[in-house]
């Protein structure tokens, strides 16, 4: 074990930032990050509005006014295509902005908007609350529960902590008071362990005065007490069953364990790339091409990464694409598992969008992005966090072998990369373009499982270490694919392999075939566009494709682009939990696979950050968007979960692996072009055998001295065919 | 475009074939092909039994009788495990004959045993006919339905073609004589083509005597006329609609076409090796060991790579896993693609086994190994067409941020690979193995589609050119897969992930929860084995496991692998027909996505290569594997089908390309190990962050020296957490 300490330099982060080669957006990024500039501008406006009653986040208590966010408001699509496809300015700036009101007995976050951007004429510069995006209209405000967390509600918990510090000593060996040596955390909705003691309790926190707020029992081994005394009552009467408990050990811990493996301390493979990045980038507008395709990269606080107006050739193929929501959902027997919905935006992808490993998240060659977020009345930023590399698949893109040749196409593709860890988990978001024209989303998890005490849990995961459960769950992502083929008048296809008995005018009449067909059917208004990808129907395989019926083919077929889902194992996309107790009306995007909308600039997101403060009435109603509208030939927004339904094993002790914990859709180029795409490519290789057996012909389509060494044997020893 | 000939060398490939370290297996490999000193001293022996009356291929005519496959009888599992396991010498060899008996009214296949092998004391050789393997119990005989299918049948058929060169001469400018210079080919189960011309006849060609052999009519633009003369008269009456027709052009050449694209001409990325393999291999005996992981490879006329007793550190996890069998099936208007159904085994995966194209099917630096297929008396070789590498994947397996340290897993994974051209189509077979222990297989498909005309085939596919349909199809591939879990005594769980409403002892009872949890249930015979993936209720999410009951980990539960199938979109493994009319009993393995047998000696494949000579009553008839035994705590086989349902695109002209025809499976450990296996490489990194806020730690677990350049950023810059 070799142990180092580096001053960090700055050599290998600048050579990779000039590995590409620099090119010029043709428009600006209508959702680039709001400058440092805007961002100090809007602010020192902010604290100028009286009304305001403004406090700086370093000098806020509980009962002050703080800004939580400024960030870019993504200008609408009306807006955006005007400037894009016909000429117009672009969109005016203007900056989204959250207050976090605690001034009050009610606190709430605050929704508004500040613009036009830059703030250059303090008096042309206005607020206003901002309703329009949202379900619920109550002038962008929302109930804040959390507006004593800070001190007030730690102290509160601690205190009922030291209440039974005798027992905690007793059964764990440590006490929670909140102290810098506590020896136990006091876990709530953000547990970061996979080391639960099996002892809870429940309060009533509602309103803020503590005076009113009350312990309202405890549980422990499927036991519930309603006071304290009950709890130590029984803890101290003579047979109390004590549960084993749950200590650190190398089984927690990530590092190297156990003997070295045999050739292990060889170098593995590495990835090179020998003549650089093969990409444009400009680093100002954040636009990337690569093999016809391009796009634009936007960030923010609540989903990190999203990509804009990709294009194929100069033709767009999607307006957005990108997260929405991150849904996590345990059960159990104890309080906390059950009831445990972590809705992710609220903690937001972007701030923990942290910097990536280089050689490990993406390799060494990539291209490293720095990502910027709001925190106390500045921008901060962090270093290396998006990536974007090029990397050959282990296969081929095609391949065939016929008795005269072999023809074979490199299966070399982009991607953007962002790794988001939230809490315990890890989730690594790759965008990937490939050679066929496809478009790509993985999510793939890692980290620490949240894990449950094992007693009373058998029903809801297995026993994965002395006192473990491994707590069943499910993470739901919802992507929001805004495509547009050939227009935003587009519709939905879905075309099912299916079998059928029939006779044909060749076959005998009295025998039919058991034979399948194809039925296309297009899909007609809201009404029937949330849908599941694994068909109730075993029997029946079915595509939704995303066509443009007045964009046909040559052949009469509707241009488009199927949606093709992945995950392993085949299983749905959505939540497992009918109607959950937990989340109620706040993730109704979770209950489907793929939902399909008509496009508003009013609905923009499928969600909210704040819907865990009001499940009940959230900011974002995602059943609100279906009233029935018309989706044949109109501009439509497809939402689709990606989907992991997680039962720990003892394999994902210390950490979740990231070789089975995937899920991804692709976005699939059907009767769009003329032909595969590929066939572009000089990447490609194809060796025939003359009549002359000792004769092998190599054709090359690139630059033959650039390639990689070729041999291919003779035919006399190939024995094609 | 760079245009060269090279004569082939032996640099490279002797410079692959010695980059792994020698290893020597700890025993033989019984499942080791026949040496070609073994074949030749069967084929000699053969040839003097004068009851078996065997002419020479290259002498024969279609009334003689010839070899047509001498190789290994893979030995039965009970005395291979004798051998392995128990100290007993290995088991006797035999090689498995075919002969093509056609000096006889009634043409068959014989399959005998030769043996003991080798074949020192010709009295002591016998020959037996070979029967136990098969459901049907012929004395090893099945009919050959292709007798005079090189000389006889074609002559007959060119007899008809002529019968009409008038009408094939107006309406294609060509004709189909049997002559060189032919200009259009007759196809009937092996087109390789996709410029199908829409005119069809139908014929009875039962028995050997050509002239009882009847033709019965002709189908053109869904018509069918019952004679020729028929078909001639409407031909010539006014207003006969005459099809468009295919025509070969660029849009189905598989060369560079458009425009370069920009920056393609720059080496793309490609992974190198630069300390060389880190696997070994035992050359002799075709035995592999990685990262703990160890195979023998076994290889096969029918179905090309087995590997054999795949183990993790010394303990057995599968005895065998290899491909069976892969079915084609289409569907379609017209009479050839509504009767085609391709049982591949029968033209072989061995003998379509090419050579790889090095740098394009696996990297530079893979071993690259031979294979060997009987023919005409000999022994061919195709010169390296296994591969062995090493790669990165472009994920770690594990990674995680804390708020004092990342810690994250380099994802190095090994796979074995074979690319078997069938006619058409390209299948690319890798098994993987993985540090987490999981091993995987993938199916890849390339090559041409078979395409059918597009008149009256809308119901059946997409015109994706002139006049050309993609006709629909199912691929299904059938693996066999015996997993030995700690021992061969094995049990089947299902572990489903639903939807319940309950109370908890903490919850209000007046307000049942919504939730989920966790039902686990062993199936007990194979009344209930067969089954499919994707559950009939959406809602729930089952993984099916083989557990060994009697090897339970510390928490007392079941050591076991879970079987986690992929495939994008989301499918069924099976056949989309119900009771296909043309498969009739020939596959009923591709029925289900997973079906689970008792393991027996007889029952070692689940078809037979010449299943499609009678499909009413073929040598395998894989339902009869099902008679109910026992499946609790015994011996276990799985067989699982990967399937691809593919509706081709003008994106599969010319080639299908391999981004998303892909089908897998993974063989997971479910609690079988303490933890995650993968904390057993070096090649991990953990980055911490010290007090010193410009000090970072950069702790290895390799050899650093020799380690990839790692550079991370200051705290103060990256704002961990």
């Amino acid at each position: 074990m070799h142990n180092m300490q580096a001053r960090s330099a700055t050599p290998l982060s600048a050579r990779t930032r000039s590995n590409f080669t620099a090119f010029r957006s043709p428009s600006e990024n209508p959702w680039k990050d709001l400058t440092d500039v805007e961002t100090a501008s809007v602010v020192q406006w902010l604290f100028q509005q009286p009304e305001l009653n403004l406090t700086a986040a370093n000098d806020a208590g509980e009962w002050d006014n703080t800004i939580t966010l400024v960030e870019l408001m993504r200008p609408n699509k009306s807006d955006v295509l005007q400037y894009l496809d016909h000429d117009q300015p672009p969109p005016t700036r203007y900056a989204h902005v959250v207050l976090d009101v605690r001034a009050t007995l009610d606190p709430y976050y605050a929704e508004i908007l500040v613009g036009p951007l830059p703030v250059t004429d303090q008096s042309a510069t206005t607020w206003v609350p901002l309703e329009y995006p949202y379900t619920r209209k109550t002038q962008g405000r929302i109930r804040n529960l959390d507006a004593d967390h800070d001190t007030i509600h730690s102290e509160w918990l601690y205190k009922i902590s030291a209440s039974i510090a005798d027992i905690t000593l007793d059964l764990f060996n440590g006490t929670a008071l909140g102290l810098d040596n506590d020896t136990i955390r006091i876990s709530g909705i953000d547990p970061l362990s996979i080391l639960p003691l099996g002892l809870f309790f429940k309060s009533d926190v509602t309103g803020r005065d503590p005076s009113k707020w009350k312990l309202e029992g405890w549980f422990y081994n499927n036991t519930f007490y309603e006071t304290t005394n009950a709890f130590r009552k029984a803890y101290y009467s003579p047979g109390f069953v004590k549960l084993p408990s749950n200590t650190e050990g190398d089984w927690a811990r990530t590092d190297q364990q156990g003997p070295i493996l045999p050739e292990d301390q060889k170098q593995p493979p590495v990835m090179v790339a020998p003549s650089g990045a093969r990409y444009t980038f400009d680093t100002d507008q954040k636009y990337v091409t690569w093999m016809g395709f391009s796009f634009y990269i936007g960030f923010s606080r609540d989903t990190g990464v999203s990509i804009f107006d990709v294009r194929h050739k100069e033709q767009r193929i999607l307006y957005e694409l990108g997260l929405q929501e991150a849904l996590s959902h345990y059960a159990g027997n104890d309080p906390v598992q059950s009831s445990t919905a972590y809705l992710d935006s609220y903690y937001g992808f972007g701030p923990y969008t942290f910097e990536l490993v280089k050689g490990y998240d993406c390799p060494i060659y990539a291209t490293y992005l720095n990502t910027s977020f709001y925190e106390s009345e500045s921008t901060h930023t962090h270093i290396d966090s998006l990536c974007i590399f090029e990397y050959d698949a282990d296969y081929p893109i095609q391949r065939h072998t016929t008795p005269s040749y072999v023809s074979t196409t490199k299966n070399i593709y982009l991607t953007l990369r962002s790794v988001s860890t939230i809490g315990n988990y890890d989730y690594t978001i790759s965008y990937t373009f490939h050679l066929d024209g496809t478009i790509g989303i993985d999510v793939r998890a890692s980290g620490y499982i949240q894990a449950a005490h094992s007693a009373h849990n058998t029903n809801y995961g297995y026993q994965i270490h002395s006192a473990l459960s491994g707590s069943m769950h499910d993470h739901i992502l919802n992507f929001k694919a805004d495509l547009d083929i050939l227009g935003t008048a587009n519709s939905i296809e879905l075309t099912s392999l299916g079998p059928i008995t029939t006779t044909y005018p060749w076959s005998n009449p009295n025998q039919p075939q058991n034979t399948m067909h194809l039925a296309r059917r297009i899909l007609s208004s809201e009404t029937e566009s949330r849908l599941n990808f694994i068909s109730p129907n075993s029997q029946q395989t079915t595509t939704l494709s995303i066509i443009n019926q007045d964009a046909r083919n040559a052949y009469n077929e509707s241009r488009g682009y199927r949606i093709l889902p992945s995950s392993s194992p085949p299983s749905s996309g959505h939540l497992t939990i009918i109607n959950s107790s937990t989340l109620n009306h706040a993730a109704h995007w979770s209950e489907h696979d793929i939902q399909i909308t008509q496009h508003h600039d009013h609905e923009p997101r499928s969600a909210h950050p704040y819907n865990n403060q009001d499940v009940y009435n959230p900011m974002i109603n995602f059943n609100e968007f279906f009233d029935g509208e018309d989706l044949n030939q109109t501009d439509l927004v497809v939402w689709i979960n990606l989907a992991m339904h997680h039962v720990p094993t003892t394999g994902d002790l210390p950490n979740t692996v990231m070789t089975t914990a995937v899920a991804g859709v692709r976005f699939v180029p059907g009767n769009y072009f003329p032909g595969d795409q590929s066939r572009g490519t000089v990447n490609m290789l194809r060796v025939g055998f003359g009549d002359d057996e000792d004769v092998v012909e190599v054709e090359t389509f690139g630059q033959a001295g650039e390639r990689v060494e070729v041999v291919v044997r003779p035919v006399e020893e190939v024995l094609w065919g």
